[in-house]
């Protein structure tokens, strides 16, 4: 599954560098180490299947990534890192004056169409959560805070403002609805409906789930 | 963690056989198998590791299970086995006049409070789902599809009532509630805040962001 970030190749370039082809194989690489990660698990990644997904010798990997836990590290933390870019551009990009109940739906759908686009990445975080050794989640959990700041300071903002219902807990509140987010990559495939009916659907019930008006 | 469903040993009784002993040795085994493979994954759930948490020797094992992979099968389905017996007899247990939203927030409730208490069996499921060879979940998706169509019925129930809004797609919903429910295991401890008030925050916004009324 391609990844958004990957670099576009240049194909009208009139002077390709190395830079974009080790650029794109090592993202063919975090690719294919995400898909066997998701599905093997951490103990069951080999670099030979990584390697052949990512059609390349297995030796060829190491010239990207010194050892196995390195590039389990990094596509542990790729995911996160990347929706933690894309949502905080998406926000970035709102008009000030926006109310914040609605600063919380426009993060919803960023989230979601981000997090199936890469999916792969997003189960192998989910399934290997726990799994993989404490000092391969270190930037992992740092960029995870970093990102559960930035929803936590949707949902102060939205309780500030008097636009959450009183009764919620807006710490429980808020993780019971990325728990909804982050659960689609289980579960949706274009089979169960439309990624729009997706996304609307998840808005409206955070929507009206959250709402005090 | 003990299960629910794990035999209460009979301390005053006066001619104990050997049935409970086996019976609870057996849950021990399960209760740590289920903890090692929400933590070590498939590939690295070793029985060594089981049997030291189960406080037995090894080989002891062997005399509940074949093989690992017949302990690991029935870890992956004694979750959601359980689960369906639970939140089926919660459900039966309710007055046939009640109303169809009502009733799914008493199986939110239901759901969690179980998940939570078997949350390494939760665990285990969620992180090694598509983890283990196919084989080895024909039991536990044979007994998801039936706890799908349980909650399925509850929410064309409510459908048919005219109880959901009518912007939601009702099978996307459903899959939204189950994420926000899922996830739970994975981030709820006492800290966040009490089961009672998880319980209560996950019914309101169940109840808003699906009600039409």
């Amino acid at each position: 599954m391609a990844r958004k970030t990957a670099p576009a190749p240049s194909e009208d370039s009139t002077e390709p560098s190395a830079e974009p082809k080790a650029a794109r194989t090592r993202q063919r690489i975090l690719d294919a180490a995400a898909h066997v990660l998701s599905r093997k698990g951490y103990a069951g990644t080999r670099l030979s299947e990584v390697a052949e997904i990512a059609e390349l010798q297995a030796p060829a990997i190491y010239y990207y990534f010194p050892s196995r836990d390195d590039l389990v590290e990094e596509v542990m933390w790729a995911g996160i890192a990347d929706m933690n870019v894309h949502v905080g551009e998406v926000l970035d990009r709102l008009p000030p004056d926006m109310r914040p109940l609605d600063r919380i739906l426009v993060a919803v759908e960023a989230h979601m169409r981000h997090e199936l686009e890469i999916s792969d990445y997003t189960t192998a975080s989910i399934r290997n959560a726990g799994q993989v050794p404490e000092k391969i989640r270190t930037r992992q959990l740092a960029e995870e805070a970093k990102y559960g700041a930035m929803w936590r300071a949707l949902f102060e903002a939205a309780a500030e403002a008097g636009e959450l219902r009183p009764e919620l807990d807006p710490v429980i509140a808020r993780m019971l609805v990325l728990g909804a987010l982050n659960w689609a990559a289980e579960w949706w495939t274009p089979a169960r409906g439309s990624l729009d009916t997706v996304v609307a659907t998840a808005q409206a019930i955070v929507r009206n789930g959250l709402s005090a008006g």
